[in-house]
């Protein structure tokens, strides 16, 4: 295939995947139907299911695409800084993704039972890097490396249900700072 | 009116709210259709609709009656009991309302305006313990009340959040003494 059309079919990709993750974020999955869409990502339904053959397979990128980057976050700065993240600008795109995987990780066993990779590679990153950190000595010693992970993983999912019911960001900063503190060494 | 009818009129509020509960918690408010609500509660729409005008009457009522006893609940033993018992035994029905409360919070503005009573009153039993914890010289007095509060109800969201995912308990036991370690005087 020619440069310039690899180019072209990246770009058009990367156009309907943040058009469509804006209208999923602003209308939910079930409200963003195709006419949603072709007005959020400004192409026609021909040259978007062009590049994906359904709604539910574009949603599924967006869900595998935040996945990995979030591994990848979690690997480098960790979840606290995942969560720091999210209180200084708050991704309503991210945040809607996340709340639809949320809805049919409760709801869909089938989901479920394929998205298990998903979370057990953001749970890996999250361990790894606290071994590390316990390594380096700046983890607390007298808790299991299992359930500080258990534990920074239930906050984040109290920070994505709260920022998504857009309730105010008030005092997290500061809960934040409480967090790290109770899986830091003495 | 001569007692046996009053008896009568409470139990029979009881059966239907103990029923809408469940069915609530199974199917979702949109699912249960009104003759998904008769067969959970075992009466006629007449006679359900005899003792609460619609649907809507029915959720709210369910609602406003799990405010009420968190709050209660938060005043004698604290948030941390609440998901102490929360993963103890998961009260489908409960999860069930609150999740159906947390959805509306995030999509209806109505709803979250006439809402914010009841989210006051738990935050304020909340405060108030905590207060009371603090001056028995029980709780950590290097961070202020409003930031240990504001951490507790967050893991509580999360703890919500993932029990109605149907995730595994798992260390939440011992996170849960994290979490309380974490806000007690050292």
């Amino acid at each position: 295939m020619p440069k310039v059309s690899a180019d072209h079919l990246l770009a058009r990709r990367r156009q309907i995947l943040t058009g469509a993750r804006a209208a999923f974020a602003r209308h939910g999955y079930e409200g963003a139907t195709v006419r949603v869409l072709e007005d959020g990502i400004g192409l026609s339904r021909g040259a978007i299911f062009h590049h994906f053959p359904d709604k539910e397979s574009l949603f599924l990128a967006l869900a595998v695409e935040d996945a990995e980057e979030m591994a990848a976050t979690v690997a480098r700065q960790g979840l606290v800084q995942v969560m720091r993240d999210l209180i200084t600008a708050p991704d309503a795109g991210w945040l809607g993704t996340q709340l639809e995987v949320s809805r049919r990780l409760r709801t869909d066993p089938v989901f479920r039972h394929g998205w298990q990779s998903r979370t057990e590679a953001i749970a890996a990153a999250t361990r790894a890097r606290l071994i590390r950190q316990r390594d380096a000595g700046v983890l607390r010693a007298d808790v299991e490396i299992d359930v500080l992970a258990g534990y920074l993983a239930l906050v984040l999912e109290g920070l994505v249900s709260h920022l998504a019911a857009g309730l105010p960001v008030g005092h997290l900063a500061e809960v934040l700072d409480l967090v790290e503190g109770s899986v830091r060494a003495r």
